[in-house]
């Protein structure tokens, strides 16, 4: 577990050392808290089982480019290239950078082979798109929004001179992979953040954990991965692959398959719309259609809630018979988040038709945040799903956009909100959950399932303990942006905004 | 002539009123100071004949979206739509918003048949390009890579309430269109300026112009224009619509159109090049390659020289025989200027596509500025021209990127900048020419030919006599951008960045 909070809080906490900006979690939180799921478990063995075959069927949807990218080289040639690379500069990657080689590397970019050269960086910048070559040179366009590149310093550059292949080190300084065939270009840091983001202003979480402190120059070129990436964190059994999804969704013999993207617990109003698209999908005629529940895995925001927290919670979700165990995946998308709203949705969504998904569910405000300077979303919540529908390389995929859900009091349940009787739908924030949570009250019954809420009752418990300070309104703020947005993911932004100015007109323009 | 020149200047100025912050020129500078060109006359002369036939040969390059979309109300329409017009709600156009309603009618945008609507908005601003609609959903793609909007106040947007057509007037209120079937819908400004410059420094033109002082609300539809947009400066005779460079085209039976914008006085760096590009078109077996010399209309930055003077510099430019009047036709290009370099380059060809021109000069950073706040060049003066060639909608046209030109001191011309004898070319900025101007000193020999010089000296004087200040540096700091671009269009970014550091190292990368 990595659970890293920024702190700049008041003197009021006792035994942290507050000059360091970041801090981690102490070791009894570490200790990990999720319990393997049954339905996981049994899936990695069934599709391992099945990976000897080497048959990829994608009978629902074509990866990318015709054919899933694979950049792990082959058992018998590791030796070989890892003593090549011995020979070669050693370029150091951060634990973002390694996040993004474990992406390119399974093809989940595909057909991207590697960090963008700068014809496919100012591609992704400008038009959200790579136009694949072939032979008359206007070969079909794909996706692809976010610039996946790899940043390095002057020295780094000085040191690699005119060489044509680097090695790529982690943290420990083991070579993870070889950049064959490189391009050195600038890196400008302002056009990149504010193409990418649509705005420059300070405190987005992505910019300033991966950006800001990079070098000034991006290194592109092919990748080979010297073995699969492993985390060791104990959550790798959850990470499928592509490959490794197409199999099991081919086992299972799905007709459809419809990706639920998400960076937080599952409440009652996420399983109602789940299930309501799969309702959906069965009266449209599919017989057998498959829910991938794809949770992001990469790095998030420091009030996130962190991934083996929330894999728990998902375990438990299923468990509690909320989703169907039969009818869903639960696996982990290796992507770091950018919170990037309309531009990030696309990497959302063409990643899981490298993954084999042919539908893809889209929800308000997706991978949207709170302005970090202003009171007010980042983006308009509806231009995720309208920019989606429209976005270039993404016309096979079936976007299923869907309605805002909130508990109604009269029901007492969770239940997509009806604008002609507002006042019965009661908007609960993430501020209002996590106080919920924190103090060890209940939220109104049927918001979420018992054995979810008990994983983030405990969590933050923990956190508390360890931390020695009460979660309050003031971590919002110093983090720049909403910690309201931990458990409710569609809801958030009209909460974020104002709280108590989430009305029946405004909520209405939302469903 | 409307020259407008934005003074924060010391108090040594005496006559003007300093509190206003633009002062206009007074109107001894205001008398038309160009002269007819007898090229561009006569090509008037014969288009208007010819408009009657009403067929528009496209036999060089198609207009985007296979037609090319004219707004104008047919005369014998024009009383009836004016009289429904009036009971209309007014919206009131900026200068630059009535430059855009000019653009859109004649076509400039095909397929653009309005102000943008948000899907085309968002298409243009994530995509650089819209899908134009069909039967499938999925057709063809055109670029477009400005958002061409209209911004409304709220008090406007209360005003017009649940209004399907409102009423477009100019600053006399006179009635100049109609736009149908409306929309409405958010303006982020902050959005659409970090994704259209890839900043949000302040000091961009366009932006102080035409986006801060707008309204929070777009509104799009469809347009109907009442009768053409005439400006009455003198040179509307240079205004030809795409259809009538498409009829001239046709009547001078080209067989290739190579256009060139610019928005600069023409030296004999641009002559060259656009001399030497006639001459590739010929080596590939073209036999009547024309030149669409093709100045930008309409807004542009203070410290640009004023569009008539631009003119007048052009004439004179034929009139020496730089440029040869019988395979050249200069002509206005109605579209304000954004200043935004890789995006906005693609507009302009764009536009050109749709204007009959199946070939494209693009130079060293085009449509690029220095950055308005860092000492460094806004754009990588490279990204134009790759962005270009990459851009969607854009592939049936021919780029054609051009060297960048210096003076040879050895040969004492303009020629090819030669990094292998770096030390014989003199890279002659901006700031050192309108020296030359200011002064009289003659710049030299074979820089530019001795007519349009003249005129530039001429400006420079009249404007300096009525300003009653010298054209000084801190003129450049005061526009937030570089006085030094006026002369040297593909020099002006080398020279911008450190004028005396245009090393042959350097140059030598942008050959």
């Amino acid at each position: 577990m990595s659970l890293t909070i920024k702190l700049r809080v008041t003197p009021t906490i006792s035994h942290f050392d507050l000059n360091r900006k970041t801090q981690q979690i102490p070791i009894n939180l570490r200790t990990p808290i999720y319990h393997s799921n049954k339905l996981s478990t049994s899936l990695v063995f069934r599709t391992k089982k099945m990976a000897a075959s080497h048959v990829i069927k994608s009978s629902l949807i074509e990866p990318d480019g015709g054919i899933l990218i694979d950049l792990v080289v082959p058992e018998n040639q590791r030796n070989m290239k890892a003593s090549e690379a011995e020979g070669m500069t050693k370029v150091q990657l951060t634990k973002i950078d390694l996040e993004w080689v474990h992406v390119i590397s399974e093809g989940w970019a595909s057909p991207l082979k590697g960090f963008m050269r700068e014809d496919e960086y100012l591609q992704s910048l400008h038009f959200n798109s790579l136009r694949m070559k072939n032979d008359d040179g206007y070969g079909t366009i794909v996706n692809m929004s976010l610039p996946i590149v790899l940043a390095i310093d002057d020295a780094t550059k000085e040191k690699i001179g005119g060489a044509n292949d680097v090695a790529l080190v982690g943290h420990d300084q083991k070579i993870v992979a070889i950049l064959r065939s490189i391009e050195i270009y600038k890196h400008n840091k302002e056009e990149r953040i504010a193409r990418t983001w649509g705005t420059t202003a300070p405190g987005l979480p992505y910019v300033e954990k991966s950006i800001t402190p990079s070098g000034n120059f991006l290194i592109g070129g092919d990748l080979e991965v010297l073995s699969p990436i492993k985390y060791n964190d104990g959550l790798d059994h959850y990470r499928l692959s592509p490959k490794q999804l197409r199999k099991e969704f081919d086992r299972r013999q799905a007709d459809a398959v419809f990706a639920f993207q998400l960076r937080n617990p599952v409440h009652n109003g996420h399983a109602l719309l789940m299930n309501d698209t799969r309702r959906r999908l069965l009266d449209m005629g599919y017989k057998n259609p498959i829910l991938l529940l794809h949770p992001l895995g990469g790095f998030t925001k420091a009030d996130d809630v962190p991934l083996d927290v929330r894999m728990e919670q998902h375990s438990k979700v299923l468990e509690d018979g909320v989703l169907d165990p039969e009818t869903t995946i639960v696996s982990i998308f290796p992507s770091p988040m950018h919170y990037a709203g309309p531009t990030e949705v696309q990497w959302h969504a063409k990643a899981r038709i490298n993954a084999g998904a042919n539908f893809y569910i889209v929800g308000r405000d997706p991978a949207g945040m709170g302005h970090p300077t202003e009171k007010r979303d980042l983006y308009d919540p509806d231009h995720g799903k309208k920019v989606l529908s429209m976005a270039p390389g993404l016309e096979k995929l079936n976007i299923l956009p869907f309605r805002v859900a909130a508990y109604d009091m009269v029901d007492k349940k969770m239940a997509f909100f009806d604008p002609s009787r507002a006042k019965d739908f009661l908007f609960i924030s993430g501020t209002k959950m996590r106080t919920f949570a924190r103090t060890g009250e209940s939220p109104p019954d049927g918001f979420m399932c018992p054995g979810g809420w008990e994983v983030l009752v405990k969590y933050y418990a923990n956190c508390e303990e360890a931390i020695g300070v009460k979660w309050t309104g003031e971590l919002r703020a110093v983090n720049g942006s909403y910690c309201g947005e931990m458990l409710t993911g569609e809801l958030r932004a009209v909460n974020g905004r104002t709280e108590e100015a989430a009305s029946s007109e405004e909520i209405g323009d939302q469903a």
